[in-house]
């Protein structure tokens, strides 16, 4: 009799997203005439960018001709994208990242969930609280993360790092030690940042407790300020103790194109066996490749048009980023983020939850929000507005806000 | 101090295409005059077809307006998609299973893969031996395998079912009963089929002992006789033990394009626990959908002149397979498959093994096949050419083998 991984069940309710998606097309509904502006899930709104439609017709009519068709992907993606990745992401940065320590993959998400696999069932994790859910839920799936306790909408073996305002949205070196860290800046929910010298510690940390830091850095073409680091290889050390993620969805808008990579340097051991074996290993049995088309893509981007044209519309949402955090504090919120990042993060007025401010945004404004709640306890009484709407949805939605 | 999936380093050597690929250009750097013809890896070589090329320009085109521009797909795989599929692979065939039941993904081995995840490591599962290695290394990284016995080829918590010339190719039910079963038919790399009735020995059978299967039809087009069944849920009772994983690689061309889907359908239950919900929520959370404008091809190649035009494929790559195997007759060779799938299994001349045949032909003929071995115990002393390669190749290769 087959059996199946009870980690599963333990899981509460469904992905976060799932259930904004359901409580708003039941209100629409409900409202047929209600005009609703989307502020909630991280999706961008921008068409992709010229260069990168060109490209994408050119491999297309690359991969209708037999002397350019394009079979199985090289396992790690193609050199051609790995050397601009390296070249842009990196070298540029001054860090010592070579094109074969990249393994380019169907997104971030993909990427986050699944490294888990490689390491064992026996390691306790520590996460950011407010965090993304993919970096938990995949952990519980996986049995990583003992026994969820409802009263405290917490994981019984998950180390939690608080990030509130005592902290200004940063989470403390933990008290217990942990064995895998997860990090993400600029920030997803909260939008924060750390310095370079900040993020320095993180990694001596590691390196002296012997951890391994999952560093996301989806978000780092938002940053606007400077000593905020683009990559956690910019600090001393931490080819032997990060893996990072990055992802074409959020600086080229491709989260309806997927492409994205994770990086693992050749230095990152466990006793004599390298982290980039494991992976090598994983990304060649279970994965074939980010389809060849897609990957010309991600080319057009590290292009100087690319890069003018996609810095272009990083500014379209970095505009909207200041018209929420400015029209918020107008109206009296308590905001951060939105600088460095294109998430504002607010305070729910009068004492409201995080899910009742929610229903009170979606059915007095029609504007829909993330509840801070469906990010960790310490999301509580917090609430994520995001800037990939158009920008005159934005301003509609901030004018329905100030009304209330 | 953070530790690694042990189960990883009982793997043996790499990924066997990976390895083919390092002897092959090993070869070539020594012998740059030689021409090497490339019947080993299950890559196509034809374009893709006019219709989808049409098809994938025109969703570019979408992705760069913002009034069709396409963010994250819907979780499952569009509608679009779902219901071309439910309506061409299933209606049409008399097969029960609804849209909702459709999980679009990036591809077969991903899936054949990850499916895993959604099973307690605890579940003893049978393959066919030989067998397409992914299933078994995909387990053996979960921790599901025991021990690889490095002088048997074998893995200590397997059951193997032998598929050789004695039975037939083909898989007779186990004397141990297994959790979880894995059938693929038309089969890689053997290229056998068994009939409907057979196949409904297995759904009974699974049915009867509690076990699921996990059906890869990703060769179902290239069925070219009557009583083979092209869906395991053709059969009665496949509701409730099957699950089916499905490709566009090999009937559309896909490999380096990237599309496949999982069937699950709701009645396949542990208990009260649809694995459609499990499923459904690994999708969610680890996955973000294939690319939309590859989704779009493989609506394109749903109709009507798409599936006249991968036809037309099809024929051309059996037209191969023909010519192998007529070929190889001819030249005194013991050869199955080639009829309702794209490869060729044959017997090593000379009781050579099998990778003493692939260096043989490698060197004489300049020709790459792939070690029966490399699939499974029972896989020694036989060889794998596949029909992908290009007619004129085709004819050079079996020119060259005969005069061996």
């Amino acid at each position: 009799m087959f059996k199946i991984n009870e980690n599963y069940l333990k899981l509460p309710g469904s992905y976060l997203f799932s259930t904004i998606a359901k409580k708003v097309s039941a209100y629409s509904a409900a409202n047929p005439d209600k005009e609703i502006i989307r502020l909630g899930i991280g999706d961008v709104t921008l068409p992709l960018a010229p260069v990168v439609i060109d490209s994408l017709h050119n491999a297309v009519d690359e991969m209708g001709k037999a002397e350019t068709f394009h079979g199985y992907a090289p396992d790690l993606g193609y050199e051609f994208l790995r050397n601009a990745i390296v070249e842009h992401d990196y070298k540029k940065r001054g860090a010592d990242i070579s094109a074969d320590e990249i393994f380019v993959s169907d997104g971030a998400k993909s990427d986050s969930g699944n490294i888990g696999d490689i390491f064992s069932v026996d390691n306790k994790i520590a996460v950011c609280d407010p965090v993304y859910p993919v970096y938990v839920d995949t952990n519980a799936m996986a049995g990583r993360t003992g026994d969820y306790i409802p009263e405290q909408q917490k994981w019984s073996n998950v180390i939690y790092m608080p990030c509130t305002a005592e902290t200004n949205f940063a989470p403390e070196l933990p008290k217990e030690t942990p064995d895998i860290i997860y990090l993400c800046f600029p920030n997803n929910p909260t939008g924060s940042t750390i310095t370079k010298d900040e993020l320095q510690r993180w990694v001596d940390y590691a390196n002296k407790v012997g951890a391994v830091i999952i560093y996301d850095a989806a978000y780092e073409s938002y940053i606007s300020e400077e000593n905020v680091p683009h990559t956690i290889y910019e600090c001393e050390g931490a080819r032997t103790c990060a893996i990072e993620l990055r992802s074409f969805s959020k600086n080229a808008g491709f989260t309806g194109t997927r492409l994205g990579f994770t990086v693992i340097p050749k230095d990152l051991k466990s006793g004599d066996v390298m982290l980039h074996s494991l992976w090598a290993r994983r990304h060649g049995t279970k994965f074939n490749g980010a389809p060849y088309i897609i990957q010309r893509a991600g080319e057009a981007v590290y292009t100087e048009e690319g890069q003018k044209q996609t810095g272009e519309q990083i500014a379209y949402y970095m505009n909207n980023a200041k018209t929420i955090l400015e029209g918020l504090k107008s109206a009296g919120y308590t905001v951060s983020g939105g600088v460095n990042a294109p998430y504002i993060w607010l305070k729910t007025p009068d004492k409201m939850t995080s899910w009742e401010f929610f229903d009170y945004l979606l059915e007095k404004a029609n504007v829909v929000g993330t509840p801070g709640s469906g990010f960790g306890p310490s999301g509580e009484g917090y609430f994520r507005l995001t800037a990939f709407g158009s920008y005159e949805n934005t301003v509609k939605a901030l004018e329905r806000i100030k009304a209330l």
